[in-house]
């Protein structure tokens, strides 16, 4: 099948955008009209540029209030049409996307719909023009597909077809299993979208918080399952917009675009591969399990001393030195940290790459490669091994790696002397605002990590939007934060756990370090709210720790300072305690704004 | 009556939000938990603080799910409760707000609610609390006041009365009539707050969109009389939380803050004005009439002669040199621009000051300088007009002034040769995102501006937002735009109204202007939409004029190129039309990126 896009989701003027969706290999565009009356250049010299890009001019959308209206109106429209018709022609478009009526439909009767969208149908068959009608999610009385399918059907005319968009049906909560009953020769067109689960009106949520499949909550695999079902051939078209790509870089949203409809149709195989004789709708992408542990984090500046003594503060040994760069490593259980003193873009110590612990890390790169994730190169040796990394969409480096396959390369180490073992438990990277979403898609299709509910949480300087990408075991746990718009900072953590908070942290003490401070009124409403024994609030208080609990457990947590834009976090989860102590946030915030 | 803010509409840690209340004039705060919680003063601390900044704590606040529930979770509410009234009694707060039970509640039985907020009220009153009980809009079981006020009356108790939340009622359409029939003695305490008119989940409009009064769309000066009519005459507190307010600076807020109420109180006496005996809420401000005519633009840069080449192609006349400064004037009918050539912030030329023809210009600047409008100070000399000059949210000067006052001090002027007269038909500009609301009631409440509607129109670049000021006969029209996320372009301008902008334009051409170019497909579009005739598509089209059409009349308008951070626009509206071509504005934008 090909793969579209609307120019509506890109940003810049329309020969850019033509531009972006060819470099993302894009077959296919729809014309959004105000994109083409903005543009200086002629309709021909668009067609000649499409040519050349191998890009096919699939649809020319939107086509508005065109049905339902009185006589009078509709001999306006047929005039509006007929101009649209001559414009396709020259551009050697040959679909038009027709909106079910918003704002001028009087008439609400879908033989009158009917027989006006017939008699369009004749006038576009003159020119060769075919019409997608589409139930808009607010049309003023057709807002259902099962409904512009019924007047598509007694419309009755080879031209007049019908457009589904995810959107429009699962916004509003409609089933899209009866689109298998309409025939493939009649679904003209297919627009897909994702979109969180909002609850505000569907215009608004329509035309600000569109995503791109895989971002969002719609079940988009099982929609596009039922429109194969039905036999749709056609081209899968993306119509997303959102306040973010309008203002991002067009070649990079369209990257994330293509990144998704491929996630999508794999998505979709998975779920049709039952049945015999189809074809997945894209090539298959090689089927990678999700990393259940995370295998290193390395942290980069000219100078990274000050993260090493804390490192050691907390109960990591030294690991040795690499043979042949500038990089030590640092041990603790199965956790273990890098640094990496070089020159790089941020002068400040700052994590800058995440090793996954994959089983099978060819297949995981070939999946990374072929869902457009930007290669990172980086000098290897004869005898080392080379690592596969791509750059996430914050910049940050992740690697598909094993320790076992590396660590014979660092030298002269020595191993921990603290009997509490620890391992990763989450890092914690905070993303500009305009690559959260495509930071969530990143990590649901190159690594296979399942994007849990969002969370939000106020800081002194605003609310920070908080969302954790996890395994299915829980082994990896990725929280991605949000800043409040317009703050740059990039504090940035690595969160170790280990099974005797208490005595680790009375050791770290003891070994220099000096964990955030926490207020005494934090205390006297901790002991308000849980009935906790007057000794526990005691041992919490005089080491500084922060406590939650939930129905399936507790978490014990402190903080160290912040050195350049990294810190650490140690925690204890007690039976099965899940979260991350999120109601402590504002605390550590004030605190470490203070 | 006193005049509060709750902690939780100010940014920063609880010390600086107390001493920004008191900076601009609050005589109260109410106290926010987690603002407490996290700070590392103790309840002592904070108590000598506020006495010493004159500070009244009215308000502990919030204590969450403590009725409708069973009784061994009421014992867990009682404990929570008792170290609360305990940490209140250090604070030397008197007032607890009680919210109704969003979580823990199972029993949905008015007389259990009450019997149960009577329990808590013996424990309180042994403190000597006393606890406002507060319908929530979505509480589980209590979510109207009307509600929450039989509750009150059937705990009849003398520690329980009702806290009333304008939010909660208005956000869910409850009619305000019946505060009137509740005891003033048993209405414990007021929170204020506007919203904007959204379609959202109440609860997410509340958290992320709630607005002081007069930037939003609830009638508050009405809710207001209920409240007042009712006899309360305690503290008008707000309690308004916003994304923005979050992370500005908490001085600037409640400034802003305290601009509100007293633009409010004065609304609500107007409306009260009628009854006989009752006095105004806070004292009453100067009256001022809205302006109904700009008196100047004032444009400044350490050169101006860019713009002054437009001024003159454009039709304007030179109106002579100041008599002390680098500044000339430049006059078209009744529009006058003023070029400062001065060192300024910005090397580019920009709308540095707008001023605006009041009638009684004293009156106007007491009323400013009683809002809080940050003066201007500008030197003068013997003899020259001492204009009364403010500072807008966005660092707009605002001046209070008529031409008749100050002409005379520019010497060597020529009078316009055109026959066009023409007029400031309105200025725009662009507002940074965290002053954008705070501009609204700057207006409204300075110069008696109304806001209009707002309106989205989509950029290559993202969706700008556009909110225009104006006055009751349309003479002062304002739009105020808001550029998408993390963008700083602030290209403003100045709309010239004339009566006939074929003769203007052609005649400009003829002096060198060159409107910004629109490209040929808007025109094939306009032939498409409008039934114009072929002879004025083609003057459009030869002028690079752009054209709108509503059921009141016509607009026709073009722009200049941008000079520095300033364009100007060149307007004529036929019959009644009163927009601004908004459609057009993608075009426009489009055209000024390429």
């Amino acid at each position: 099948m090909r793969t579209s896009i609307a120019t509506v989701c890109l940003s810049g003027a329309l020969v850019q955008k033509m531009y972006a969706a060819a470099e993302a290999g894009f077959s296919a565009i729809e014309i959004f009209e105000p994109d083409l009356i903005s543009a200086p250049q002629s309709p021909e010299e668009i067609r000649a540029l499409a040519d050349r890009l191998g890009l096919s001019l699939d649809l020319y959308q939107p086509f508005r209030d065109a049905e339902g209206v009185d006589e009078e109106t509709f001999a306006t429209v047929l005039h509006r049409a007929e101009a649209k018709f001559a414009l396709m022609r020259r551009l050697g478009i040959e679909t038009m996307l027709v909106c079910s009526n918003v704002a001028t439909a009087t008439i609400d009767d879908d033989e009158v719909s009917a027989r006006q969208l017939r008699r369009l149908g004749d006038l576009a068959a003159t020119y060769g023009v075919k019409l997608a009608y589409e139930a808009l999610a607010w049309g003023r009385f057709v807002d259902d597909y099962r409904r512009s399918w019924r007047i598509v059907e007694l419309a009755d005319h080879a031209a007049v077809g019908i457009c589904l968009d995810s959107f429009h049906i699962l916004s509003r909560g409609h089933g899209p299993k009866q689109i298998e009953e309409i025939p493939a020769e009649k679904i003209f067109f297919l627009q897909l979208a994702d979109a969180p689960a909002l609850r505000m009106d569907v215009l608004s949520w329509s035309r600000h918080h569109r995503l791109f499949p895989g971002e969002g909550s719609f079940d988009l695999p099982a929609f596009l399952g039922h429109v194969l079902r039905a036999g749709y051939d056609g081209p899968l078209s993306l119509e997303v917009f959102n306040d973010t790509f309008r203002q991002t870089d067009p070649v990079r949203t369209a990257r994330q675009a293509q990144r998704s409809l491929r996630w999508l149709a794999d998505r979709t195989a998975d779920l049709l591969g039952e049945e015999t004789g189809r074809s997945a709708p894209l090539p298959r992408l090689p089927e990678v399990a999700a990393p259940e542990a995370f295998d290193f984090v390395e942290i980069k500046a000219p100078d990274t001393s000050g993260v090493e003594v804390l490192l050691e503060q907390m109960g990591f040994a030294f690991g040795g030195r690499h043979r042949s760069k500038q990089v030590r490593l640092w041990t603790w259980g199965e956790a273990r940290i890098v640094c990496n003193d070089v020159p790089s873009a941020s002068p400040e110590p700052h994590i800058a790459a995440v090793g996954f612990d994959v089983a099978d890390s060819d297949a995981a790169a070939e999946r990374a490669a072929r869902l457009m994730a930007p290669p990172v190169h980086r000098r290897t040796y004869a005898g080392e091994q080379a690592l596969r990394a791509f750059a996430s969409p914050d910049g940050t480096e992740v690697f598909l790696s094993r320790a076992a396959d590396w660590i014979a390369e660092f030298d002269g180490g020595v191993s921990s002397a603290d009997e509490h073992s620890a391992r990763i438990d989450h890092v914690n990277l905070v993303q500009p605002w305009h690559s959260f979403d495509e930071a969530v898609l990143f990590y649901t299709s190159v690594l296979s990590l399942a994007p849990q509910p969002a969370q939000e949480v106020a800081g002194p300087s605003g609310l920070v939007r908080s969302q954790v990408m996890s395994s299915p075991a829980g082994g990896v746990r990725l929280p991605l934060n949000l800043l409040p718009n317009g703050q740059q900072g990039r504090a940035q953590h690595v969160a170790i756990v280990c099974d005797d908070i208490v005595g680790v942290v009375t050791a770290a003490r003891g070994r220099g370090l000096r964990p955030l401070e926490v207020p005494g009124n934090y205390y006297a409403d901790l002991a308000a709210r849980f009935d906790l024994p007057d000794d526990l609030i005691d041992t919490l208080r005089d080491l500084d720790l922060l406590y939650d609990r939930d129905a399936d457990g507790e978490y014990l947590h402190c903080y160290t300072e912040t050195v350049g834009e990294v810190f650490f976090e140690l925690v204890e989860r007690r039976e099965r305690y899940a979260g991350y102590g999120a109601g402590n946030a504002p605390v550590r915030l004030v605190s470490q704004a203070g």
